[in-house]
């Protein structure tokens, strides 16, 4: 992003051409809150002069774009998103946001990083560097989320955090989740954060519910946001606290109504900014992507022109950028014409100074050049069936106690365990008999041959198998399955894709999305993906109830959860981050 | 500044004890204009935790402090000042103005740097640690002023300002006056911005007055701030062009109703903080400092809570300091305790959390210790009076036609040229029979033997001389006097105190402010500087009419001024950056 200044002083000046007028336009400066009609100029891709239209311009633009007496306003900056969430790579994430106005990404590469590592990380970079959008990179702060209760695919310390950070395009460190890890004053948190703040970078939070001297001493580690707020209380603890808050509505969460009333009782706006975490390909084509946190926030009551300089401007300065978020002489020429100040999808977008999207559509060519990845699905030594089956070397016929996996409340998302007496025949556990009972198998595919088997109630599964290499935050693979004929099926049609998700039914594979890249991502468009997701869903509600939710295996492993879960090492109690016997007797199979 | 966090976590959290706790107080939180009971806890100069009431300690603090219902509010922060202006050296003036809530200023030792180069700036880096003030420095932008108008004791190119970047305790690079050489796209200030974008530090600008093109291509060059503006037009045109705008009350110049009106006119104010720019000794005693500028801001109808804002966080967001100008858990514990929300004189005042002043007084010795600095009045290459003469070469008696100062307006700032004749006596240009008349001498004073004689009209002098080592920008000496013979008695008193300020009448010095250092500052504290000063004022009004402004002599040489000033290489016409002859036959004699 290095600019010619003289360059730029002189088109100012209007000593030299520049590149690109946009006339005939209502102005929202979020510097002043002021909308008013204005004249853009642009070179080399950054803003020289915004002019009054009684201004002269001394030397005629070599393009000149009529507005049409719309609105123009600074592309959207989104402060806190996880790119591999959409199942797209950058590339095509960047076809999908900047239809939407999206400008700049700041994205935490945690998923890929627990696969691939620093090659996980450098792979977001370079690809994210073949898009229009501005894509920059925080190191992901917690690979893996909790060590010794599970394996990933790679270990992140302050040496490797250090690392990341002197990469170009990396402009923080993302997330700091072990929240837990900072205010108790834990070493591995301690070092990392130290190494962020020793080369004088961003630090991002992640803090739900925190509140009390736990926020205060979170506060005093250095880091400055969150995301996570789900009430007016939250926002106002942090806020008090000097952190940034970024408001989220995700396709997971959306507690906009909550959150702009907490920014209603607060005068001042300026540490307040937008963020999308997790979006599906779905929900980016029709819903849209930072747009819709800002017409969330319209929608419940807040300023049109204050929810953007949060999605503008104000995001730019949280991060310390110099040059984005506002259109002024020296900024970034990332500009959005629209028709209302709603969140809808603007007419034109540019990026740098270039169309890069109009009424929609992407400007550019769908990608062509092949892409290179490595293989991540290490499973090839699950070989038969029988190491699906819950074996019990003690017992081989009669009845054995299992720490039974059930529901904790109706939502079907976090889970307790209970102890149940199963039937074993021939030293292995069966579940005839016992419709509401399902196996779940959590096999590592990051070079280890560790893998659980447990039994879970109630998941609703009526048949078949259904499982995914998508499986926060190890990404190992999670199957649910009745038959171990269906897991064995299952696996196989993951290592053949590469990773993704799949549902088996009757020893055949009925849906298939490949994500080949770290089992993650797709190489497709966002429609392609959003229209193969869509295909498995229906395969998922094939073979599960209606009660199941549809992401049920990439949470089974998220032992951030405060409940049990499942990891390759074994049962897990989230809240206690300690390990539980998957047969009661005490005898652990792992 | 580098903070033990792991201390500063422990203490949030209540597993150590704090030093420091003031409670019972109303707490004003800038970060969300809130206002409410709390108390604040602190360890090693940071604050750890800011409770409610209703929350406990866990341990005591080694101190407690009752805070009597009193407002807590942040220390100040002064975006821009001099301190050389004040007449007084950094811990001096650190004495001076902490007990009135100043705890951080960003000064700008343009006045030093002049005379003494790096030395200077280092000088004011070292002896600003001597004091509770935090004291940061930018590095000077216009050493000299305009080059090849005048000479004076350093010259700074983009090399030296990068070498004083990298100082401990240099955060940036201070007020660009050179707009014309920025917008013109001049070599020198091109390199000297680049440097500062190349360490990605803060480019403090000084834009009167600029508008349009212009003021947009000195924005894109880079150029951040601004505390120059003195109507709501100006705010507005440098607000919406993405700079920090500065409100500056100084010693010289208020225009803070102007602003506050403009001000009314802009929902969003974090771009918008508080300067003194210049303040002298007899202020800063009787008027305060930045919390002047914060009573003018509310007496002109802005709210309390939002101009205390301007003076803390938004100086601090503006210079990128995360952890001053806020109460906060990590940061400094810089800490007013006022009776009521006006810009009155805090009741205590702590820095880095220890107690700094009291009642007005600031809690430390006095200081001791000698202080060792250079003798900078290199004049002893005058040695008579006829030093002094205005004499013409070609003309041993007769008429002459002199090109006489004579001032523009009744404000008797600025002024222009007036060919008069006047009689030559034995080649001497005489004064017999004017009484509107006086020479005005400028000799350089740093190792060059320079010095331009002219005549000037009006000034006010009625006998006697006064004179000054204090003169902008180059601080060479200036004196005005109708009698030779005074003027060499006034500099030889300069000679003898290392410059300062002074008045001769009938060849004896009546009047004599001694500023040693570098010539522009006492070594001694604020009354005593004040007191001298009103003395000075006394003598120089003993001599001169009240309608000479007691500072004319030291804006003599300011060639930053649209008018004719006279510099140590001759009479300059500031606006054409020209020199023009003193004999106006075209016989220039310097």
């Amino acid at each position: 992003m290095k600019k010619d200044r003289k360059r730029l002083i002189a088109a100012a000046m209007g000593k030299i051409p520049c590149d690109l007028t946009v006339k005939n336009v209502q102005f929202v400066n979020v510097f002043t809150g002021e909308i008013y009609p204005a004249e853009v100029d642009v070179i080399d891709g950054w803003v020289a002069r915004v002019r009054y239209p009684e201004e002269p311009q001394e030397l005629e633009s070599k393009e000149t774009v009529d507005g049409e007496g719309h609105y123009l306003i600074p592309g959207f900056l989104d402060a806190h998103v996880h790119i591999e969430s959409s199942m797209m790579i950058p590339e095509q994430f960047g076809r999908a946001v900047v239809p939407w106005g999206t400008a700049t990404v700041c994205t935490d590469p945690h998923e890929i990083a627990n696969v691939l590592g620093i090659d996980g990380v450098k792979f977001m970079l370079e690809n994210g560097r073949k898009s229009l959008l501005r894509q920059f990179v925080l190191a992901p702060s917690c690979v893996p989320a909790v060590p010794g209760l599970e394996y990933s695919g790679a270990e992140f310390g302050a040496e490797e955090i250090g690392g990341i950070l002197d990469m170009d395009g990396v402009v923080g460190i993302a997330e700091i989740m072990d929240y837990v890890g900072v205010y108790s004053g834990s070493e591995r948190m301690y070092d990392i954060t130290e190494k962020g703040l020793e080369k004088r970078t961003f630090l991002q939070g992640h803090a739900p519910l925190l509140m009390g001297k736990e926020l205060s001493a979170y506060a005093a580690a250095g880091i400055e946001s969150d995301h996570e707020s789900e009430t007016a209380e939250e926002i106002r603890e942090k806020l008090r606290r000097g952190m940034h808050i970024n408001l989220r509505a995700s396709s997971l969460v959306n507690h906009m109504d909550q959150l702009a009333e907490g920014i209603r009782q607060i005068p001042y706006h300026d540490f307040i900014s937008v963020c999308t975490d997790d979006v599906h390909a779905g929900d980016l084509l029709t819903l849209g992507h930072v747009n819709k946190v800002v017409r969330y926030g319209i929608e419940h009551g807040m300023d049109p022109v204050d929810v953007i300089r949060m999605a503008t401007l104000n995001a730019a300065r949280e991060y310390g950028f110099k040059d984005l978020g506002a259109l002024a002489p020296g900024y970034a020429a990332d500009m959005q014409l629209v028709k209302t100040l709603d969140g809808g999808r603007p007419e034109r977008v540019w990026i740098g100074g270039k169309l890069a999207a109009e009424k929609g559509a992407y400007v550019g060519a769908d990608r062509e050049e092949p892409l290179s990845f490595p293989n991540t699905m290490n499973v090839g030594w699950i070989q038969s069936a029988e190491d699906f089956s819950l074996t019990v070397e003690h017992t081989e016929n009669g009845m054995v106690p299992v720490n039974v996996i059930v529901p904790l409340d109706a939502s079907n998302v976090l889970r307790k365990v209970e102890r149940q007496d199963l039937p074993v025949r021939d030293h292995r556990v069966c579940l005839d008999g016992r419709e509401d009972l399902a196996f779940v198998c959590v096999c590592n595919r990051h070079g280890r041959k560790n893998k659980t088997v447990a039994v879970i109630q109630n998941f609703g599964l009526k048949e078949g198998a259904v499982g995914t290499t998508v499986s926060h935050d190890s990404h190992n693979v999670v199957m649910v399955y009745r038959k171990e004929e269906d897991a064995l099926a299952l696996l196989r049609e993951l290592e053949r894709t590469g990773g993704g998700l799949c549902v088996v039914r009757d020893g055949k594979v009925t849906g298939s999305v490949a994500l080949p890249v770290a089992g993650l991502m797709s190489v497709k468009s966002c429609s392609e993906v959003a229209r193969e997701f869509e295909e498995y869903r229906k395969a998922f509600y094939q073979v599960c109830g209606e009660e199941t939710p549809l992401l049920s295996c990439a949470i089974m492993s998220l032992t951030a959860l405060p409940g049990i879960v499942v990891t390759d090492c074994g049962l897990v109690d989230g809240e206690k981050q300690e390990f539980v016997d998957v047969i009661a007797n005490g005898t652990n199979l792992w």
